[in-house]
């Protein structure tokens, strides 16, 4: 187990971008692509990924990591429209030992709710598959909001 | 208790950026300041905050952002030369209910090592300095060696 390797291109995130495995797509542009985590930790756990392929921070160039991170910025504002969180959690984990179980560079945009625990990483049940479509679509319908602002 | 509120320009890390509260150095440039936790959650936990004032991600201009992340990578490159780490953990807390408890925008790099458990942040006792001191220099040296290869 290590924080470095070659890149699968048959990573699921890789199989998303393709459009050959479908997701609960939140925002999409040149840069990036945001979808609802299939196992989220609290209602509105969102995922953003480059469109560029690397493993993780520490093998993905610099000019993706200057695009991701403003857009990470504005998926965040609007789950915290359409949410309305106590707080949000970023996350993005390198290598196995780290929690990192995708190897395409990915952020966790995770909402926290003071009156709700946060559910473990991927060992809870899935979410129901409406529910994530509702909140897709809640939360790009924010971003939409923000960007015609 | 809520994400957003005003910029304290007495927060501790202002402070640091001021040189009124001395911290142990890791990096500086004009864009970020980089520096050991001295609540390590593991050996090497370094913080990167932007020079810019701003309490989290969600008030930080974009530019800011795609300044930091770039250094964020090569931050975290040093560690894993310094401390060959099996995993990297990279978090960014906004808001207390998120675990955020200074209010200017940061990120944690927390170095995993697969045979010692994360302390809890904040919770366990300050780390020795000469400790940090060594450790710092060590990353120090580590990113200056990345910087002219």
């Amino acid at each position: 187990m290590s924080i470095r390797g070659d890149y699968d291109p048959d990573n699921i995130f890789a199989q998303i971008l393709r459009g050959d495995i479908p997701c609960y797509k939140v925002y999409e542009d040149n840069h990036v692509l945001a979808f609802m985590d299939l196992f989220p930790q609290a209602p509105g756990h969102t995922l953003v990924i480059p469109k560029t392929a690397g493993r993780n921070l520490l093998d993905t160039p610099d000019e993706v990591l200057a695009n991701a991170l403003p857009r990470v910025k504005m998926i965040a504002l609007g789950i915290e429209k359409a949410f309305s969180p106590d707080g949000i959690i970023v996350t993005q984990f390198n290598g196995e030992p780290a929690g990192q179980s995708v190897f395409h560079l990915h952020f966790h945009i995770i909402p926290r709710f003071t009156d709700q625990p946060l559910d473990r990483h991927g060992r809870g049940k899935p979410a129901d598959t409406e529910v994530l479509h509702a909140q897709a679509q809640s939360i790009a319908a924010a971003i939409k909001h923000l960007e015609t602002k």
